[in-house]
């Protein structure tokens, strides 16, 4: 978190193995490593997707392992059909735990989860040079646009349910609880209905179609964006936004580091 | 999460290549795929590990890529040492963004995604088969010891900081936010402080000793848990345990399901 204000000022030096930070470095001392274990070197190879078509396979996939799994596969799926490796040897299935807010406790929205995993397994880790704190920024950007967009989105082609209309809420949170909840409570539809299933598939789908236009315009070079939301700097503690709906007017304060 | 009671049923069929049910099937049919993409095929091969040594490697590695990270990483290295792919291939550093409940936001603790990711990663996703059902089974029940347990539990080798004693406190949730916070209120130590950073290696280390410990039960076919908390069967909603703690004593109903 604290480092990604390098980011401006050595940007464009790239980003490579861990702990090789110049690019060229890993060029000429790591080849022979990258080569035999190309998942371990950033950025990953990747080619601009069509945010419509990655949209449609979340949606779809959304109903096979669910909205975390759904937004990984949507774009792996054709980067390992268009690249091959590290994509194909990357194993999408597993995080259909993502699902529910991890395993169902309702934590972070699993759409969020696997968007943050995909920027940062393709762009790098943020330890890995300044270029790839872009995978990080990407990732906690997006939980800021989907805190305060009224979701879903995005208009799958052949909607499962709500195909007349659809009820849009405002999460004002990255959390499954709050998410679904609020969109529960506002149209009145249960958890195992099908209008909330199709809900969170088309959540799936918009946070893909976001996160593909955000990569692309990275490839681009164009994605020149600074982290929105930095709680840990401005509060002192690692938090969401919307304090005072848990803690109502008496929001806590976090202890101040001690003056030598 | 439907599903996972079925796993008493179908106990002893294994899991294996996503869309073939039966383990020998696996075998004959797609032993070629297999070959080429051991990465999706499940169980991944696993020896027991060490759960102290483990610990210590988590500890350590917290300073390098935080918590989701140090939690990964301290399985993965041993697993990418003693067996070699698919672990080796396996990008764990970019799961530093797990770090401070994803990217900083105080949603899911980063260890417990760690350990979420590992134990699903290894065992498989619940939709490849009843056996691979306890990689969801492990994950989810580290969530509630975590979030029942007095924390941290685990005391390193070599401490950075509270060398001489370590307050403890349990969180009642798996969020980052409530977890470091009633940590940081409890101890008086800020965000930026050794003690609160070794804190939370220390959590780590916890969570990466007791995953290793319920790995090494799987492995010799002793870990036969069920799902302790299912949230969705019990009140509609994706959700942890506390519900006062935020709603207070105006905890809404979630919508039912229509009587057709």
């Amino acid at each position: 978190m604290e480092d990604v204000n390098r980011r401006k000022l050595l940007a464009g030096i790239g980003c490579g193995i861990i702990g090789v930070t110049l690019s060229n470095m890993s060029i000429f001392a790591s080849n022979a490593h990258a080569e035999k274990n190309k998942a371990n070197s950033w950025p990953w190879p990747y080619e601009k997707l069509d945010p419509k078509h990655t949209a449609e396979l979340a949606y779809n996939e959304w109903y096979r392992i669910f909205c975390g799994g759904a937004v990984i596969s949507s774009i792996f799926s054709q980067l390992a059909e268009k690249i091959g490796e590290p994509y194909k040897s990357f194993p999408v299935d597993s995080f259909i735990v993502l699902e529910g807010g991890m395993a169902g406790w309702g934590t972070i929205c699993g759409s969020l989860s696997g968007a943050n995993i995909v920027s940062n397994v393709i762009i790098g880790p943020r330890i890995a040079g300044p270029d790839c704190e872009n995978g990080h920024v990407i990732g906690s950007n997006i939980m800021d646009w989907y805190s305060n967009a009224k979701l879903p989105v995005y208009v799958p082609t052949n909607p499962k349910a709500n195909k007349d209309k659809i009820i849009q809420t405002t999460s004002s949170s990255p959390l499954c609880h709050v998410s679904v909840g609020k969109w529960m409570q506002a149209s009145g539809f249960a958890l195992g209905s099908n209008e909330r299933k199709d809900r969170c598939a088309r959540v799936a789908a918009s946070v893909a179609y976001k996160l593909v236009e955000d990569l692309n315009a990275w490839k681009d070079g164009k994605y020149n964006a600074e982290v929105v939301w930095n709680s840990a700097k401005e509060y002192g503690i690692p938090a969401q936004q919307n304090c005072t709906e848990c803690h109502t007017n008496k929001v806590p304060e976090a202890p101040k580091m001690k003056k030598i």
